[in-house]
């Protein structure tokens, strides 16, 4: 850790942040500059966040040396994790789409979707029981008796679900019906959702917030990784910027970097990432194309008459182009996909 | 609402969304352009959400005209509503400054820091029980414990003390020790919090999210006062940006920008909204005369040693030079403050 | 388009509205709703800038139904243009590389680069002999010097040169020496420097500004097109966002958006678009995926030792497995490359 | 400067990295972490951007210690550097008001809106002759009549004038008719353009660009001090950000930031800050509480038929509101005005 001192620092405030560190067990280093003084601390620089340095009047600024994250770091865990959603393998060779509409709306909807989805090639079915919505006025979805009918397809089919828990309070209900939890991205920073969900054994996806920096992402992951599950998966969907051409920016950026800075395995989400059904093909191959290690997409039977996100649903005949438009740029970066 | 067509739209879509307008009670129009057909539903428009016609493949944009909120919009409501925490009311004639430690860390440091911004002029008490972190290896909090100190020391002083609550869980409890919830920036569209909140009759300060646009923040209150609590503070405490000079950016313009568009009283928290200790004053001063009706600020009886967010807490001597610098522009606004 | 007036409006406003609408040739439209009057105007919209109805006190808002820009729009002109810079098309079945230093720094560096990037593939060779520097103390490039520099060496290998010109005054100039003239970032509302090459009837490359909406970069290419020069590639290169582990978000959502709305090539500059040389491979081959026409990237024979933007060059092997590794993907969206 | 190696790097790196920090005449510092070697360099660090060792390949990140700016910092020029337009000193005790309208429209509308400016204390006249527009179509300003009109009312009036200039090849042009020239937000970042203005010793307002960081426009100053101009006065008017509600972000944060880190006065230009008429007063004296230098700020004889940025331009009656509410918060931070 760096620590640069105001200029009025006199010598004796140099000399007692010094004593600070030395009586952490690390080494000092003072680097008396033309113009600032400059304090060096070199060990486990993680244990100097107790001395709150950021804090005292006189440092004009700390710079940390390491990442503020370990757990999910690359450096401590150098091979590929593989999360294992039921029978499905994520972060391997294989390129995984998981599919399905914005919410549960009916038995029959859900049925009807889950099939047209198989038959296309998704390997696991996603959709929401319990959902944040920006407006109360809109629909906040089915709630437990959607989370049974999504159960109860997935069974049907042998497809793996994936789906979001909103609260920590519902968490122990929600790994009764499904295979893979999803964090979204309104919540990536809820820690007792976090930590509840750290508690658990079961897979989650955990979606980016649209303020979240790729550090805070880590971070968020390493809270679940700290109560003990290692089933993490992470997501990129899209950023709050100032272009408003997408509902969101989907910031492809952070699938080769993060892959270069974690272990865990990368998805993308260009439905919410894009919020416009135009983009949804030509932005997942583009996440194949950079390393992502796979796909989750909003497919609807009908969108026009979708409760949610139609506007981002592609149709059947949407979906099987995406699959279609999808497998040749997965095979040119080496990766399958059936 | 106005619905523009693409332009291949035939003529039998646009028949076929007027007669779904009509259907609704509204009152269908036919704008056909000479590039693109228009249509527009007179009327409720809040009810045409249930068309979802923005999901329509024929359609290339809804554009709404009235603001999805009604309950907190001062077109429903004219008049200011003035909150009342304790017996401080918020809202009114009366300029209000909420003041105290990032955190609660022990009874000793919770009731001198109490005191010397009592003495200050301080109205209110803030400090954290529960503490969300980025970082898992962060402080995280007293928790209850620190919650009972918080409401002691409240007590002792006659000072009505806000707290934030975390998750809806935990509101039962909360409410039992504090005058004033708060919501905090990360949990913003933590739904079930709102709702949680929205059932009490405990007056909230609900923080705007970093990510979050102003009709953002209207709308997570609009979810509380749906619930039947109209005892709700928005606070302005920054936004992400590009910018890196500060940790986040204050965006005072949302604070006459909701003064108009809303009835609830508007606070501004500098501490978080900057980050940096020394612009804290300036930033109260600017929030102070463009109309906000209170500060939130963080005061350390020793910011050094503060065991979060030192590097925004004032000192004693500096909420005291705080208080001397913010009065005259409060007046000179025409507002009063002790 | 749409003009919804405030609620106080009285009809005497509405009228005085609509006959401006009427004086003009447009047909008015009256739509009064429950809780706010709405205006419409029928016909060519953009004469009604001419009114400045925002500027109205009674207007609340106006709502265009059409893009601003016209030359640009692939509405008015369906067929992709094909622009040739030398012997070289951009946009059409081929998909192009074109590579080279960040600076002109000398001739043996110049030709041993460029000597380098061909062998690998590329049809085009990009320098800057002028630089536009955030900092004066920065290398600000060899001028003309190095504009012959670059023009002798791309005739030597029959390589187009594309360089960056930074104002009105040097057009004539550079178009004397380069094959295709390039407008960067900080330039893009540089409106006397977009008349001026307007003006001529040389391709120009016309990157995207770090705050520019994909609107305002289409607007941008409409003042080269209105002056007669529809030679025009845009370039996506990143945005200013929170995000700071990349230099800037490279924002590949604008390559498909911008494919449908506009009939001009497009390409992807993934060096400046994340200043990290180890996210332009997966970012290029990304940018492919999603329908790039091009790549302009940096390569310099010995980053380490480059006088600018060695961060995000390429070495040139680094230069030999992107081409290796784009190739396959540029096959998979059905393009062909070298 | 610190420079952090990569966790692979060998010790023959740091050794060459240290060797090349020697040659330069800086002392060279090695600190061998648990994680990383980080090195470190004491002198003055701008001498090291030679080396260029962000682009070492074995180079994780560099860390600059001190700011990249030099003339136009406090720590190098400790008092306010006080500019004089014509007889107006702006960054002293007294606060001024520079008003107009966005463009010269005719002679009589600008003779008209000066003494209307005038009589009610602006002492500074502001107008366009060239204008800057994202959209081709939109009025270009009347050119060099505009300015002659301009040079003509100020100088019935008494009143300096400020202006826009586009292009280094108006500069000469420019300063024959004004006091003060302006650079706008969009030309923040034409290092031709603030070279020219450097060259002359006429002050400049230059304005901060849509996608600056602060130390952008401390850099973009730089370049006009660095040609020895030091009567340069700092805008801000606004940032870009995800917010909707407002054209732009006015980031008051940089007002008393800005004034730490520089010793050039500081204004702000709350109209094209916000976009909306009905923020400007309340924007103003925020701007005027935390520390600014002065306001530029639209002013329409009669906004609902200005030829551009009506909506954000005061009519007489509110620019004497403006003037009235201004006063008493200027007065509490305790500077004068009229």
């Amino acid at each position: 850790m760096i620590i640069v001192l105001r200029p009025e620092a006199t010598p004796a405030v140099a000399d007692e942040i010094l004593a600070r560190i030395s009586s952490l067990g690390l080494k000092p280093l003072h680097m008396p500059g033309s113009e600032r003084v400059v304090l060096g601390a070199l060990g486990d620089e993680r244990v100097l966040a107790q001395l709150h340095l950021e804090s005292h009047p006189m440092v004009e600024e700390v710079k940390p040396i390491l990442a503020p994250y370990k757990l999910v770091s690359r450096e401590v865990h150098p091979h590929d994790t593989v999360v294992q959603i039921g029978h499905v393998p994520i972060g391997g060779q294989r390129f995984a789409v998981i599919a399905g509409p914005c919410a549960v709306e009916s038995r029959a909807q859900m049925k009807n979707t889950a099939q047209i989805v198989k038959d296309a090639g998704a390997v696991g079915l996603r959709a929401g029981a319990f959902k944040p919505r920006t407006s109360p006025y809109a629909f906040q979805g089915l709630g437990m008796k959607g989370l049974e009918i999504l159960r109860d397809v997935g069974a049907e089919l042998s497809m793996p679900v994936v789906t979001e828990v909103l609260e920590a309070h519902d968490v122990d209900a929600v790994v009764q019906h499904a295979a893979c939890l999803q964090i979204g991205a309104r919540n990536m920073q809820n820690f007792a959702l976090l930590k509840a969900v750290g508690q658990t054994r079961t897979p989650v996806i955990l979606k980016r917030g649209m303020a979240a920096r790729v550090e805070d992402l880590l971070l968020a992951a390493e809270y679940i990784l700290a109560e003990g599950n290692d089933q993490v998966i992470l997501c990129e969907r899209g950023i709050r910027t100032f272009e408003t051409c997408t509902r969101n920016t989907l910031d492809l950026n952070a699938v080769p970097y993060m892959k270069q800075k974690t272990h865990l395995p990368v998805v993308v989400d260009p439905s919410h990432g894009t919020g416009i059904r135009d983009l949804v093909i030509p932005m997942a191959k583009a996440a194949a194309a950079c390393g992502a290690d796979g796909i989750l997409v909003e497919v609807h039977e009908d969108p026009k008459v979708a409760w949610s996100d139609g506007a981002q649903s592609l149709d059947p005949a949407g979906f099987r182009r995406f699959m279609k438009e999808l497998a040749p740029v997965v095979r040119a970066v080496g990766r399958e996909m059936p």
